[in-house]
This record gives structure tokens, sequence and C-alpha cells, in this order.
């Protein structure tokens, strides 16, 4: 492998050598800064080899380097042999950035190459002042990529489809419609959405062109008479055609937007700040740029009616797959057959079984033992563990069903566990029942409700890594913004009818994982002299293992709010189950003391 | 009183039209952006009337307004009646601000005048900001009121006090060291401290120029090599003249520093924002300033051992001056001639009683039910309520000691008190009882643990508008920074040494308030592989009334809490009460199940 990455890089030289570019960066995303890529814009692994989800190339004429997180060193530095490119450990004191890193090894007056169309517009403005106070320059060339990855897959070209109103609970027509208010009450002449779960909302379609995420590759361009779609014309059905037609919505080529954009001569366009860098050149070029949050992502965030109706009915099969899974897993782990890929195509082979199912929303993280540490582990053929019955398995699912997407962790004692197992385990729970029973007025946002969920754990001196909450979108995208609940100050409010996951977790490197997570949405809980106040509302219906509990370690508050959601789960699910799942889950959530 | 006001008026009038000014600007602060003022700088309440702490008064030709916050609708409204200045509420949606205001009412072209001494540069600029683009002037004059307030009282004279290094634990020649480190580090050439309570922390100096904070009126310029002293002469003892030369700190005349700072070209100076626009300029027009959170007011908000120590004894004297005061209450009360001013009186002789006293550090909050609703209520004699055995007696104050500051309330049920207070009292003591339980990692603010002392009346629908912590300065200002608890986001870690308030409250108008206040100090907790642990530790000793909790609300996790701390207090005071006081305290701190 390694030779071949060779010599792909020393063609990118060859381009760079014919531009006059001493270095080329290329990060990991697309032109619209997605989480996952389609196959078309994974420039950075076809150059480096390196196969990790986040890292970001700097080839120079002699040599280069690749940044990625703790999650990854082992990965790079195993498929970074050879290629002579160096790995930088980010988020380590030692390491420079990419730009302090550059400017170490190039000399004053060196120009350094990157494609405009996957760099984000504050990226390369950020890079350019470096540059410049370092007398380099910053350059946005043609994507070299289309001359010199001969097999380079094409755009993605399947259809996209249509999620009716039965699903979505509100027209395109109508969304539409209150984005051009904002237009308007913000004195902007147009917004322009280039991230594709917010094209999908805004429209009610879907498509199949991301990992995991039903989005499909466009932008739309929404002034107050028009809304254009730029999209490759492939992927359109007569009945998308129409449906568009209908909707007073002008398809344009995917390849028009950036001129299209540039003829918008004199007016004032809103861009939020994940715009690709050459569509704000090209937007600035024309008129006045408004740098916005995207309102749609608000929008967006809120759910609806029948996006709130469809969440329950999705998590409520989500839920049986779930129940009929874990029933199965602790007889199945008895042969010593079973592995961490195997498990997870079971639970596949559940969650398929029901209605409406349309994939999973995220790689699960099936992790026994010591690879429950490792928070975005995945499962290969090199890594995957037999499970035996004993320890903790820690299962990090969800899936895509028309009508909502889920995200649940559960972490199963499938024998028996330490006695500091069940500690952790009692105080992940303690974290996420307080965190699920918060209370919280108006004006509320998700880092002043986080500690509820690591107090409990701090007391032990134990804290983890990641968020406690993120947003989950309807069936769209299982990372949704803006809200979210974290350590870092995230300033959006927790509002009604946003999701937001609980999602405590204890790691004890080389040892074993734990999570609970359910997916959660706020609701109203009173109003007062003292205002509106909201609390949370489990959407996720499962069981949580109680076996490693430690009892004496929860409040009667937290053991009480445990017997109510198990009673819940039971009377919710067991309508949708044959009577050995029935018995299995009345054992499940038989009330503790 | 009006007719007096509308000459002074007059007075301004003159002044204005002299200067071709339309309106003058005239806030409640002084060149040092204090919270509390010198009678020199009473200008505005000399100007308007109106005695508030805080207001701005704005002055046109041939009207004006004051613009101050709800706690003082009321008095504003009556003081300046007649006098022609109508009453603007702040943060009410219908209130314009100040610019929006003067923008509404002056002709395009005026120019609007106030003193760059007692403006801080940020409020000037944005003032700047907005006139011009409405084309309209913000204009920076001489000070008016040297000229018409015929007997202004002149800048305060009294001498400055050395606390020595008993107290204070450091050297001032330690401290400016420090200090020079830090400009070292951030290749700055100097600082300029206006801030008081810095200039006193710095070089181990104390006055009585302002009320409740000793601190005395200076400014304080460091450089590498220097260090000059901003003061009136008459300030200086010959024992602090003495001083100053020893610490190598020059003495400069207090109007001097603009000049002095004028002279020093081509450097990089360092400012805080709160710095007066006057000095702002002349730093700028020198050389390159750099705006920048002072360092002192972080290098002060950690308290060394010595100011912990000393904390340790202020709080045990503090509390032991508060049990003879609790314990004479009570039975006072029964009297029927006990009022909110009389008890106040009553407390200030147990404090004086106490060694290294020196005075109080805040106006003492007495509020007798529905008083103690009104968050920061101060008796008069207008309003001064007789107390009778029942009901609450809300009760914050606090005091001076060389040794340290205590700042502390308590919530007294002086007889029966309805079940509904009962419930909000125990609402209260649960948050601040679960916010002195708080552990955290390195890396916590405030923002992250204020939820701790709301969650349970939030859960009630009750909440506060105020904050729920600040530090408090060693023999210093009781509201210091940069740490504070609060539901707005503040940055600022908590780090060990600190000093924070645990105050959450309740408060129905109109009723009663309820507030439970400790001061608390940030202590190491524990060290893991997960990192550093801090918690808080009660600084100040004093028994919290048991008489209206509701047990059963407690968890049992609470009542050890309050049990020890019980405990510690009666440990801590016993030996420094008679027998009758201690059998008091044992009774006031007996153990509840």
């Amino acid at each position: 492998m390694s030779i071949i990455i060779q010599k792909r890089l020393e063609a990118l030289r060859i381009f760079m050598q014919k531009h006059g570019l001493s270095a080329f960066i290329i990060p990991s995303t697309d032109p619209h800064s997605g989480e996952y890529v389609p196959e078309h814009w994974e420039t950075r692994k076809w150059i480096s080899g390196f196969t990790g989800s986040a890292g970001t190339a700097v080839i120079t004429l002699n040599g280069g380097g690749l940044w990625t997180d703790s999650r990854y060193f082992l990965q790079a530095e195993e498929q970074l042999a050879g290629t002579g490119l160096r790995l930088f450990k980010e988020r380590l004191p030692e390491t420079p950035s990419i730009p302090e890193w550059l400017g170490g090894v190039l000399p004053e007056g060196s120009r350094v190459g990157m494609n405009g169309w996957v760099m984000n517009a504050t990226e390369v403005q950020d890079l350019q002042r470096f540059f410049t106070a370092h007398r380099m320059e910053a350059v946005c060339t043609e994507d070299p990529f289309d001359e010199l990855w001969t097999d380079r897959p094409s755009l993605p070209q399947a259809p996209v489809f249509l999620l009716s109103t039965e699903y979505s609970g509100r027209s395109c027509a109508d969304k539409i419609e209150q984005i051009r208010e904002y237009l308007a009450q913000n004195h902007a002449d147009a917004l322009l959405v280039s991230a594709l779960d917010e094209v999908a909302w805004t429209l009610n379609l879907r498509g199949t062109d991301v990992h995991c995420n039903p989005v499909f590759v466009s932008y739309l361009f929404i002034t107050a008479q028009d809304a254009l779609l730029y999209i490759l014309p492939e992927k359109l059905t007569p009945e998308i055609t129409s449906y568009l037609e209908k909707n007073h919505i002008t398809v344009r080529p995917y390849s028009a937007v950036e001129s299209d954009i540039a003829q918008y001569k004199g007016k004032n366009i809103c861009l939020s700040p994940s715009v690709n860098y050459q569509l704000y050149q090209a937007a600035r070029a024309a008129g006045r740029v408004t740098e916005c949050a995207s309102p749609i992502s608000f929008l967006k965030a809120i759910k609806n009616e029948t996006e709130i109706a469809g969440f329950r009915s999705a998590m409520r099969k989500d839920g049986v797959a779930m129940v009929k899974f874990l029933k199965w897993l602790k007889e199945a782990v008895k042969s010593g057959k079973e592995t961490e890929m195997s498990i997870d195509k079971k639970l596949y082979e559940y969650r398929a079984e029901q209605e409406l199912f349309r994939g999973i929303s995220f790689d699960t993280i099936a992790g026994y033992q010591e690879h429950g540490a490792i928070v975005h582990y995945e499962a290969t053929p090199e890594t995957d563990a037999t499970l035996q019955p004993e320890g903790f398995l820690l299962l990090d699912s969800g899936a895509q069903y028309l009508d909502g997407t889920t995200d649940i962790t559960r972490t199963i004692a499938l024998g028996s566990v330490t006695e500091e197992q069940k500690r952790d385990y009692t105080l992940v729970l303690k974290g996420f029942i307080n965190l699920a029973m918060a209370e919280f007025p108006h004006g509320t946002c998700g880092t002043q409700l986080d500690v509820l969920a690591r107090q409990a754990m701090w007391k032990a001196g134990i804290n983890y890594g990641h968020g406690t909450g993120h947003g989950v979108g309807h069936f769209l995208c299982v990372h949704e913004g803006p809200q979210q609940i974290r350590m870092n100050h995230v300033p959006a409010l927790l509002l009604p009818g946003m999701t937001i996951t609980n999602e405590p977790g204890i790691y004890k490197s080389g040892r074993y994982g734990i999570r609970t997570e359910n997916t959660m949405l706020v609701v109203e809980s009173q109003s007062t002299e003292f205002g509106s106040f909201y609390k949370l509302d489990s959407l996720t219906l499962c069981p949580i293992d109680t076996a490693p509990i430690v009892l004496s370690m929860l409040s009667e508050e937290e053991k009480a709010w445990l017997n109510r959601y198990h009673a819940r789960v039971y009377s919710e699910l067991s309508p949708m189950l044959n009577d050995e799942e029935r018995a299995w889950l009345a054992e499940a959530t038989t009330f503790i003391y």
C-alpha cells in the first residue's frame, strides 16, 4: 500500500510544482461540511492511506504529515508507515498546529495550496491571517484530485425520495415561507443552504448519498421570490421533479451554484459559518455577506407534533428490537461463539424486521471489556472479540426509520462483574437518572445541566471526556445541533420540542467502559410566577440492566425514577411482544428497592 | 429639594450651552469604576437628587431623564418629582437605551457631552459608534462639577495604612515581581492599575476612602523598572512614605497620571476593560494598548495560606458575634420593640467587640417578612419594620477584620411560619447544601455548578434572579472577581484558594424572602487518573435555623451534611463562648434526623 501512496504523493507534488505551491492541505470534509463524506470526497484517505473519519493531511514537496486525534493514533501510525508522512498527534501540548508547523518548515514567500470547496471560510481566513504574518501565502486552487485520482468515484447519483408530510408534519412550502419571514426580519435578501441535512429538512426530501445519514448532495438558495435547488439532474425522478415544480422550486445544475451566486449582485446573502470558502468568496464578490447561525438549524431542532409522534413510534419499534436482542444475547454468549461483530449483525436483523426501517443511524459501537473503554470503537475482523459470560459489553447503536431516528446505549453485564465495575456502573446510572430528572427554566442551556450527569462520578474522582448530550435529527443526522449538553459553554437554549441525548460514561483504559444513553425530548413542565419550566422525557424505551446496580448507592428518588421508567417501558413495549419476550421484559423491568 | 435641583440643572445647562452641547451624561461611577464611590464623585446624586447606588442621569437643554433598575423605581419616582427629569425603568422592553432616547430627541449634528474620567473606554466607544451612525457626536469635556458644585467635597485625604505581611502573607515586592513576570511573558511594557482594590492588594496598603471597602483613591503604574503610585500626598504618613521608598515605589501626584502616561511613548501598555476613557486615550496616544483582564484580579483571587488562616480566624470571630446576636434576637423580638434597624445596631455591637474589627463590609440587609423579598433592601427610618415573634427575618451582613472579610446570610423564623414558607426554606437549604457538597474537576467554572443550588427549587417552579456566588476579598471588597457562580456564562475557573459565596434564595414579592449564604473556600479534594478534583469548604461558621426545615424533604445525604456542618460550628465556636451561649449553640446545632 505504501508504494501506491508514494506514487499518489508524487503525482500531487508534480501538480504542486506546476502551480508554484510548497505545500497542500487536504482536510477530511466535503463542500457541505459533513461529518460523514461521500466517497467522491474521500481525498484525504486516497492521498494518505489513512482511513480514519477525522484527520488532515498536509503534503510538502519533500514530506508532509497527518494530524488526527487520540482515537486514531495507533491506526494512523500503522497506515502511514512507509509513506513518508509523519503523524501529528492533535491536542498534545508538544504538537504544533498545521500553520505553526508549515511556518517552521517552509521558507518565507512560500505558497500553500488548498481546495476552497472543501475548506470553510473561517478556516481559510485564519490560515490567510497566519500566513500573511509569516510572509507566506494561502492559495486556493482547482481540485487537484479531479486530475490525479483517475478512478475517482463520481458524485453520488442515487435518486432522491420524498418524506411525506405524514412523517415530516409540515409542508415544504410552509417551511420556506418561515425561512423567508426570517430573511425579511433580518433585512437579508437570500440564504445559501449548504448543510445537507438542512436542505433535506427544508424540502422534505431524503437521499442515500452519505453513510447512515439520509441526505443527498445539493445546495439550496432561498430568496424572497425564488428557491433554487442545485443538484445532479440524474438524482431526480419524474415524481420528484413534479413535486419540486409544484412547490415552485427551480432545479439548477449542481455545478452552477458558484456562478449563480456570483450573479446575484448587490444583495445581502446570509451564510452560516460552515459554508465553504469558494461559495463564501462568490457571495462576497456579488454583494454583502451576513454571517449567521443558520435559521434552519434552529427551526429543524424543534420537532413538530407529527415528528414527535413519529419519534415515539420509532422508539417503540427500536425498543422491541432491543428487547428481542437483549433476551437473545445473554443466552447466546454462553455458546462462546458470539463476537462483537456477530451480535451487531443479530441486532441489525431485529431492527430490520421493524416497519419503516431504513438502515442504521451510525456504525454500531459494540465494545466488549477493554474495547468498551475506546470511546469510538468500531470492531473490525482484526479486533473482533469473542464474548464470554462475564464482564461488560458496551453497546451504542441506532437506526433510521421513516418516522424517526434512534440512538441508544446500554451496558450489559454478560455475567459476573467486579465490585469496582458495579460501583462505576452505578455512578454512571446516578448521573443518567439525575439528568433525566432535571427541570429547568426557560433560558437554560445544556452547559448548565451537564453537572447533573457528572456530579456523582466527580465525587469519586472520575470524569469522561465527551459531551453528555447532542440533538438527534428526525429521520436525519443522529448528531444534530445547535443544542448540546457538555462541559464547554454552548449557548443554544434547550427548548420544548428539542431532542437531546443523555449519555454519561466511565472509561478505564485497557479494562472496561460503561455508558448508558437515552434520547430525551424537552417538554413543558410548569408555568408559575417565576416563568416557564421544562423537563426531559425519555423517548428511548428499553430496560436498563439492573444486575450491576449497587442498590445502596441509589437514593430513594433515583430508585423511584428507574422503577417508573421500567414500568413505562413494560407498558409500552409489552403489547408488541410475544409471551416469552413479555415474560423476559417483565423480569428485566422488575422493580428495585 | 426640587427647587435646588432645578437650579443645579440650570447651571449645568449654561455650562452645556457654553460648550455647544445638547446633552450631558452623568453616570454613578468614579474614575476607578468602583461599586461604591467617594462623595467627591457623587455627581449624579448631586445633579438629580436621586440617591440610589445605581443610575445614570442624562440632562438635555430642556429636560432629561434618569435610568435606574427595578430596585429603585419607587424611590427614583419620588426623588425626581418636580425636577423635570423623567424616570426610565431599565430592563423593561418599552424603555429605550440612553443613546436610543437621545437619538430620538436630539436633532442631527447634536453634540453629547460626558466626562471621560468617569466613563469607561468601552462605554464611550460604544456611544461614539452609535452617535456617529446617527450623525451626532460624543464629546468628552472637562468635569463640569468642579465649577458648578461650589461646595463639592474634596478628594478623600484620609491616611493610608499598612496591612502587614502577618495578615497579607506576601510582600509587596514579591507581588510586583510576579506582575512583572506576567508583563514579560505577555510582551507588555507596563500595566496601568486603576481598580482601587487591585492597588491596595498589590501594595499591601489599605485606606478608608470608600464606604465598607478599605481602599484608597490612587492609580498604580508598573513597568519592568518602575512602580509609580499616583496619590494625594496628604494621604501618606511618614511611615508609609518610608515603606514606599523601601519598596522602590515612586510617589507621584494623583493628578499627574494622565500626563505621565502620555509621555510613556512607543510602549505597549496593558489596560483592563474597566479603565476610564481619559486614561485609555492617553495610553493609546502614547503607544500601543493591550486590553486584558487584569492579571492582578487573578492573582488576588487565589488566597495564600496566611490569608486563608486569617479568613478562618475572622470567620470564627464573626460566628461568635452571630451566635451572640442570634441568641439575643429570638428573645428580644418578643418585646415588640425591636426593628430592622435596631437589631442591625445590636449586631454591629457584637461584631465591634471582636478583635481586628474594622467596620462592616456592606450595608446590612435586614428584611422582615415582605421586606425580605426586596433583594437589595436597606431599612430606612421610613420603612423600618417592627419585628414580631412570627415569620421570617432575612439578614445578610458582613464585616471587615484586618485578617479577613465576611459575608453571611441567615433567614430566621422569629416564631411560627406557614407551610409554604417552610417548604421554600427547605428548597433553599437543599440548593445550598447541594452546592456546598459539590466536587468538580480542574477546568470547571461557576456556571457549570450553578444548577446544584437551583435544581430543587426549579422542580417546584421557583427561581431567583441574582447570582449564586461571588468571590470575597481578603480585608478588601466583599464583591470580588473574576470567579462567580451564576446562570449566565462566566468563564473564570474555580481554583483552589479562591473564595466563593453560596447564596441561593427564594423571594415572593410582597410576602417574604429567604436566603441562606456561607462564604466558601475552593480546596483540593483528590487527584486521580482523571485529573485533579476540587471541592468547597465552608469558611462561614454559624448555625442554620433548623426550626423551619421540612425534614421529609431532605435526603439522608443532605441531613448528614447539615449535621456535620453543625458539629463543626459547635466545635470551632464553643471554646470562644460563655456557658449560656454554649448551651444555646448546642441547642441550635442539635442533629436532625
